[in-house]
């Protein structure tokens, strides 16, 4: 599926090597400033250029087709378009014989029965993101009309060292690709947003987290070190009146529930599976085992690049839960600390 | 929203002191066998009882009271209703104004604006997991409609320790409680459930799991070390026409697809927020800092009992996408080395 | 699918000779006074007993098992339960083999396999609507946090006549049945709920209406009459400030949103397909014609009871839309004869 | 909401004046051939140009900008999109002020503050029906799948008269607009589809047939008539072991699943909202009746162009029920006349 949300939904479509792709973005509620200089700023975060990231220029203009009238988000769908240019169609290996190790060469074969398009790896390419970051940015606006919502997002490693231009920089030198540890930090959430099951903050954020590309593994506040912590260590003391924590061990979320502290989350990206590096593989056509040696344009760390978009799919999921939220808040206070 | 899936939907209610809490399961095909007794190996497994789980005794008799007839699953909706016994409505502290540390007393309250059911955590109760371990066995019989499926689960730590019975005991010595690390493995998952993005198999998987109270962080295959890995190391290459791969780094999933390699996941669960050793946290109703000493029934080890828990989420994710899968199967194969 | 609405959710479950039926209602806001009272009059109004209903006793005392607390809603899901009485699980006939005229013994048996459950129609009785009803009752108590909202709900014909009690009671020493026409009307929903397209209201409403059994047409305003008429005529020019029309024609909805005007929509409920007048009709276990007399307990005009059911439905799909409306409403006024 | 469906699922977007108009269409299987070709049939038929139609020249050519690949869709998200040519922007009368009777100017300032693009009334053109008529090729691929499903739509009434054409003419001489009863039937639509409640077949279709603009009511086999009919009159007996009833009363449909009969359906279309004639209505701004005269280009009889549209929308919604009802078929089989 390729819609998400509830209320603040998203649709991407579009393909690495085809004539455009792009986001369909409904449930904007109306009268958000919003034009295509907005999206500037995250789009060229995730544009290719640094060192790391695939030389390929992608065209990362947005052109806004719906949705936006005077300035002004007008209620209707958005949709956001970006042209594929630069594409060569007749340019491309076919991996759908030799799928590559580690890419959904072979799964994709299997779900479509051999029916997709493997142009640039189709609509399994990171290309398909830059519709993330570009509803990342609406969301954005959704989440400021509610509260002062900062974002702040930065590689903490990558392959393992902390030193990431570095460790980028070995990991080009040798043809391979390393992965990294992203952690999005989302400042001025209020409390109350996110339901308990099925909608739980953290539920909903991981689906959105999880629906990038090359993500292997996601967690919250203390995250995996707090399988190895005794409660009176992780429990975190409420220390003021609107929900503080001591020291956010719980990433800014109580049972499904945001509790007015930052949201706190890292996610394991794992290295680009295109390397040039020779792999011992399958020839499925043959069925025999060869060395498999990927050439073109490859990202090196694309971590670098993803870092945005999992930032954006973060907003895309808590505008999803502030809606929600707003839509179900009680018209009455029963809080015994807040009466008189 | 207590209401999860797409095509496999389930519905949880109820709360830890009210007469009942339960499942209604929708979209279940007809035809499945299924009686009372399919339950009982399951439930049992997240049955108090064992040394680091909480003493009370839980009536965990299913009764099945829609969707089944003869033996079989009817194509209506499956009702499963645990009645809650030896609850005493009165014997409960309300927590709203001394909110515990790490649990989603405060966060409810704002959420509810008081109104929530705050008797052994209402609705936020491990209790209601019942109803999910309900829904696990009967999403696990459609797997099974599928392909052989079998879940193997278990905790590889706790508390930081390979020696699981000691480091529970030595919590419970110390009127504490403990995290754990516990892995979902699935065998016999087919290629080729899950799509692109908002259904990718590990968000939908994800989304589950982090359902389930106390969960922090998830991962896949290699999960958190591949953001430290090559990917000349990560990458795995493809050794039999089945799929297989050579090492299983990337958890039976690419692209968000499943390859036919083992399902391999890890979930790290936090130590349950409810202690005996005294707290210092904020008494909301007089502004102060308190020293919180909680009585009564404690899970030194909630992972214990909540392992089964995330073996029926991810039952449930998969069932979920094996149906979407079904719906979606092309009616030809242009899969080249299936050919001739 | 046995789950209805996006913000408002309602699950209904249960067979007409199994243990119970009920529902379980999830999106309720917290804090609106509930109790078991409530729903006594809405329930009466499809209780069996008044002239042309079925002379079966039916249990229709509620019982709430979650989502309310100390008189309010607390948030969580509210399940909703009836208990069969008076059932007698051998004394039913199965008209798997010899499917009923106008029922949907045929059609689910083909969907279902033959798995269904055939006791008193099974999940395909009118029995189920109870939890319909019982949702309604919270859907009006939603809707009247946004408005005096007030429902008036009758009957215009029957059998084509507007003598109803006369009509039905000629269907009745006929051993024959009746259908009727059914008038929801809907005062006090303010402007603004609902959206373009797949949300309109009239989609929306249109959706649970049909989801009522015997239920053949749904029209808005003046509905098919409009198909005869003229723009000049349908037309309905606006005369006051609070979008009050001359005439109502469009039912009080434009372009898929209500305009503040009553909600007025007519359904049309067809005769009850069980009837004692022998029809003449195929045995498929022997493949031929022969003379079906349908023994036991009719209702002669099902419209009777099913108008509250019918009422429900609409409730129910307003409160989903209030809910949406209330999420999405724009943060800033741009409206120019409402500046200044 | 602009997304429909749950397995085939449809985003439009557009607005009359803006760039471009589309859809994004989900869940369509891969494998299946499609071209722009398949598209020319059903888009001429509601291209204006015929009498009684606007004489705007609209660019009904369609773009496919992912989704397919080599002829066959890809599995992946399929965009069509339509660019507006001959639109003039600046040429529009805005009708915010003055709200015209019949149209959803009103209620649309209501719901979006004012924020809605006006021109040429913005995203409720019935020009962004185009996009639906687009999905429905490709919903009509996905039945012709399961099945040789035909469709039969046509006008059986315009202004109450079976003398379309004259009835047209005489409307547009009196500059004023006539609706129009349509009736889509469906031949070879296999039994099994639909659920009982909530994704009824009827429930499903009129979702999307009151998607439309202008649909009054909707009404399936013997629909209002129904309502002054005896159950013996009404009830309609088998015929033949597959299904086949004596005269269809039923439309097709029996409990919600279809059994395998025509589906027939009738559509009431209101008169086009603007018109030549002077309409007394309310000018907002300054609070006093006016004499509206709405100037442009109208449609006479918008069902003479909606029919494809609304044959579409069954179609999109008989797609969604097919990929449920394969989703969950059982796999063994307990019918009685269908063994040995």
């Amino acid at each position: 599926m390729n819609t998400g949300g509830r209320l603040f939904r998203i649709s991407l479509y579009g393909e690495s090597h085809g004539p455009a792709v792009g986001v369909v973005i409904d449930g904007c509620p109306a009268g958000i400033p919003l034009s295509e200089d907005d999206f500037i700023a995250d789009l060229a975060r995730r544009t290719p250029g640094a060192e790391g990231t695939t030389p390929r220029r992608e065209s990362d203009r947005p052109t806004v087709l719906s949705g936006v009238f005077k300035g002004h988000t007008s209620g209707s769908p958005i949709h956001i378009e970006f042209k594929n240019e630069n594409t060569k169609p007749e340019d491309y290996a076919d991996f759908t014989k030799i799928p590559r190790p580690g890419h959904a060469d072979f799964s994709a074969t299997i779900k479509y029965a051999g029916w997709q398009d493997p142009r640039g790896s189709g609509h399994f390419s990171g290309r398909i993101t830059v519709g993330l970051v570009a509803a990342g940015v609406v969301a954005k606006k959704i989440l400021n009309a509610f509260a002062p919502v900062v974002f702040d997002t930065k590689l903490l490693q990558a392959g393992g060292s902390h030193n990431i231009d570095e460790a980028v920089r070995a990991a080009k030198n040798a043809g391979d690709s390393i992965g990294a540890l992203v952690e999005v930090r989302v400042r001025g959430v209020p409390a109350g947003w996110g339901e308990p099951f099925f909608d739980a903050a953290e539920s909903v954020i991981a689906h959105y987290l999880f629906a990038v590309p090359a993500v292997r593994g996601v967690e919250f506040g203390d995250g995996f070190a707090a399988a190895a912590m005794r409660g009176s260590a992780h429990n975190d003391p409420f220390i003021s009146q609107d929900g503080r924590t001591a020291r956010n061990g719980a990433g800014g979320i109580n049972g499904g529930i945001t509790n007015g502290n930052d949201i706190v989350l890292r996610v394991a990206v794992k290295p680009a599976s295109s390397i040039s590096v020779a792999q011992h593989t399958l020839d499925f056509s043959r069925d025999e085992m060869i060395d498999l040696e990927i050439r073109g344009r490859h990202d090196f760390c694309i971590a670098l690049r993803s870092a945005v978009v999992l930032e954006a799919a973060t907003a895309c999921a808590l505008a999803d839960l502030a809606l929600a939220a707003r839509a179900g808040k009680p018209w009455q206070s029963n809080i015994p600390w807040r009466k008189a």
